[in-house]
């Protein structure tokens, strides 16, 4: 990469193997943190490996954790009777963002797609099933994302779970909060018509 | 922030020092790394830490180097009769792609700016006083910004160096007034610098 003395190219190049970060950025990102104080960029430097090295999977929920089991599956205030089943640890940051999920989580690490090569014994349902067995769960609610492979998912692991006896249900669909109708695509707009409710 | 378990939010909290990344970016690239396979992770802290360690400034021009002197200063092929002088040690990088400039760089490390109290005692003049006297330079070439602070800056160093019987020239104006030299491209910064005048 051009000029650069050594140190400075690797540090380029690390950097622009982070998303969304091309070699622009990067160059940018790297002369910034070496106009940072020293301390600040042994932080930053810090703060990835000590992430690496603490940061694990929860053995219950699969969540992104410091600590076995993880502070949501360990806290006795939470319905142990629910459970939401989400594609990824970040989904768990978004619906935690509501303050309206008071149950507890699933996180599939992934969903069911063909097109991938993944299958359902790729993804964590053996566990979800494992757990519904031992524990008082009444009901399952499938969060996976609004795709093809979140949708396949939603179905697969409801047609595992219905004939246990359990509640299974699906996020709506429908228009986002402070969205337009008229960019509504038709997709959405249909779905919202469908689970149209009495106000 | 939020309920991440700590180390994430230490994590998140590093990257939103970098420039241009907000609450959310910081997120992703958390979550990005943390999904790392552990060695890429590791990879990127030590670029960080061997960056800061091995980068230090030249004490010629004041470049970024891990050698001193730095591959330009102590390049015999480069015409050490001509000194292009800047501000920061980015517009090296920006002036080197243009594959046109075979002399050598004096980086001032910021410009005269009154209303941020930077006088000239503050920016590295003095050094290139010194440097002129005592080298066989002919030519000065100021390729600070076109901006207030970097004109400012130009006018004050040429006014110093004329009366020693160097030429000083100032870059054209191919460049875009009010834009950074960091981000010009090749072509535009090949122009200026061929229609460099003497001030």
């Amino acid at each position: 990469m051009e000029c650069f003395p050594k140190p400075i190219a690797k540090l380029i190049e690390e950097f622009s193997k982070l998303p969304g970060v091309g070699k622009k950025t990067a160059q940018r990102l790297a002369f910034y943190v070496l106009n940072m104080e020293k301390e600040e960029a042994l932080s930053l430097a810090n703060a990835i490996v000590n992430a690496k090295r603490d940061i694990k999977y929860c053995s219950i929920c699969g969540n992104l954790t410091d600590r076995d089991p993880c502070v949501i599956c360990s806290n006795k205030k939470r319905d142990e009777t629910l459970i939401c089943v989400v594609e990824d640890p970040k989904d768990i940051v978004a619906m935690e963002r509501t303050k309206e999920f008071k149950g507890l989580y699933h996180v599939l690490h992934g969903s069911i797609s063909p097109m991938e090569g993944i299958g359902p014994e790729d993804i964590r349902i053996r566990e979800l099933l494992v757990r519904i067995k031992n524990s008082p769960v009444k009901e399952i609610i499938l969060a996976t994302n609004p795709t093809i492979e979140g949708e396949a998912t939603a179905m697969y692991i409801s047609k595992l779970i219905k004939p246990m006896g359990i509640k299974t249900t699906r996020i709506a669909h429908g228009i986002p909060v402070g969205g337009d109708l008229e960019y509504a695509d038709e997709v959405t707009l249909s779905k919202a018509l469908e689970g149209r409710r009495e106000i």
